[in-house]
């Protein structure tokens, strides 16, 4: 039988088409579906030697003389750091100036690891250089959401092979992230805490969503999952931004990351993905209501006119399923 | 210079990167993109001679002792129509049985026309058959929110190649639609009248992003198009509800609808769209706030981290120009 579900926070719904249900296994990519990268190419702008061919550096991780992480200013930023913020009208429309800030976090000397390859050490100082950047640009004033993504593969948006993120700061809080920041708060004010905590609370109870849990962290593969293997990484104590973990909580969250993107990397071979960082609008870095997560969601589906008509999206799999799924992954 | 744009009715907002805008004719689709299609599939379940491997028709147009056109219950649906509405709770998470109606409108008794290409009569022949289940669906009395819509080529996510569009009832209406259906209503309690309305006195005040106008429709590329080439069509007549439109407006729709997709398919050859009817929910079939349009959304490029993560659209091409361009295709 089908069942809606509903998105506790953003109260948004999916329908878990279960007459139609795949096995998860039905997911895996296929072998040729990508090619062994060279660990060097000589035109791509991320690797060694070729510094000239992006920016200067706004950070970088050095080790043994040479770098091992950098982050650049995006090159072909879509917005651009000198411009005014000012609403402006042209007839009945509303628009502004492009302000904001592009950053680009090259993660690896290497042109052919990825984060479910490289050594732990590099996805730590990629989450390092996360919080780096993300407190530098936090408080530039102007600033009102900072967001941290990855998109990793040709069906997610890519078309760069070397290993790398992004970072993109608006002056701007779009309604997709403020309508559930007010479902959040008019949570918070019914029941007096965080419905992402109380949410928590629930998937360690009944345990079936629940794909791993670390000293800090909880990875579960969310009740309304809008996708197949749809996971979010939330950490365990509450926390409304990603800028106050602590270094502990960072080193943890790294490994967290990394196995998980190892899940789905060895269960499902190698799968495109996104993953987003969804932190508090830099105003709302210490508030009751809000709770900090990662959501990385594999691209093995289309979405098609159903879901963008109304936001519902047809899931043919059981997040329980998906979640059994990837405990029973060996990832080493 | 980079520009925010505000959609004025869902307050959502989009980045037109001009910095790396592509010119509309960059996103022509390849000529070998697409095979040529025969017009007769023996293993097609939309063909003639194999009614059987669907479920019987719910309502047909006949010509000439055979059917032109078909709407039958859709065999793989997500929803289920003999289920119930109630709400569950399963701990602190809600659900709901799958109850809905879906239906799949097969728009021609050849395999191998499009939209574009078929005659006028087959695309009028399938708008009256969208009002006239539209209606039905609207009556039985536990369906809240009607969507029509049309996924086209693999990239809008259909396998099925013979022409059909589809139909889904549900007993929901999900925040995205609400949402901009909660802000039309606060400016229409504020400005007293439909905020659509004024939208559309306002294209064809400035009629820089107008692709065409007919007696009763206009067609433009909004102000804030999410992707390249999104289009919409909006009766210039308030009606809230695609229900509500008299036979001649029906056929003056199926005129500008076939005239808007072929502009697209050959202008671009052939690219893959969906499209999607948004009408108001079944019991706002009157209202003053809402109006109904159709919006195309040609699959030229893809949604990923950034979009994701906030709802902020980066377009790389001026709405302007899109409208522009699709003025100047020569449609016969």
């Amino acid at each position: 039988m089908p069942e809606f579900r509903q998105n506790m926070v953003s109260k948004e719904w999916v329908i878990i088409a279960t007459e139609r249900a795949k096995r998860p296994d039905q997911f895996l990519q296929k072998k040729e579906g990508k090619k062994a990268l060279p660990h060097y190419r000589k035109d791509c702008p991320f690797c060694p030697g070729n510094e000239s061919m992006t920016p200067p550096s706004l950070f970088s991780i050095e080790k043994n003389g040479a770098w091992s992480l950098r982050v650049v200013p995006n090159k072909f930023a879509a917005l651009q750091n000198h411009l005014t913020t000012e609403r402006k009208h042209e007839g009945r429309f509303l628009k502004a100036d492009g302000f904001g800030i592009a950053e680009v976090v090259i993660e690896s000397p290497l042109h052919n690891p990825t984060l479910a390859t490289m050594d732990l050490e590099e996805v730590r100082n990629t989450v390092f250089a996360y919080q780096e950047r993300y407190s530098v640009l936090s408080k530039t004033g102007r600033i009102d959401l900072v967001t941290i993504f990855r998109n990793y593969g040709e069906r997610a948006g890519t078309s760069l092979e070397h290993p790398h993120s992004q970072i993109i700061a608006t002056p701007i809080v779009p309604p997709h992230v403020r309508n559930p920041l007010y479902q959040s708060q008019l949570a918070c004010d019914t029941f007096g805490d965080c419905i992402y905590c109380g949410m928590m609370e629930e998937e360690r109870r009944q345990q079936v969503r629940v794909v791993d849990e670390t000293d800090y962290f909880l990875a579960l593969c969310p009740f309304a999952s809008r996708s197949p293997f749809e996971t979010r990484i939330y950490p365990k104590t509450h926390r409304s931004s990603f800028v106050n973990l602590s270094g502990e909580e960072l080193a943890d969250f790294a490994t967290v990351l990394q196995n998980t993107l190892r899940r789905l990397h060895v269960g499902l071979n190698d799968p495109d993905y996104n993953y987003i960082i969804r932190s508090a609008p830099t105003e709302d870095s210490n508030v009751k209501y809000h709770h900090w997560y990662a959501v990385i969601v594999p691209k093995l589906t289309t979405p098609a006119g159903f879901e963008i008509g109304t936001g519902i999206y047809i899931n043919t799999t059981l997040p329980e399923q998906c979640a059994e799924f990837l405990r029973g992954v060996k990832i080493g």
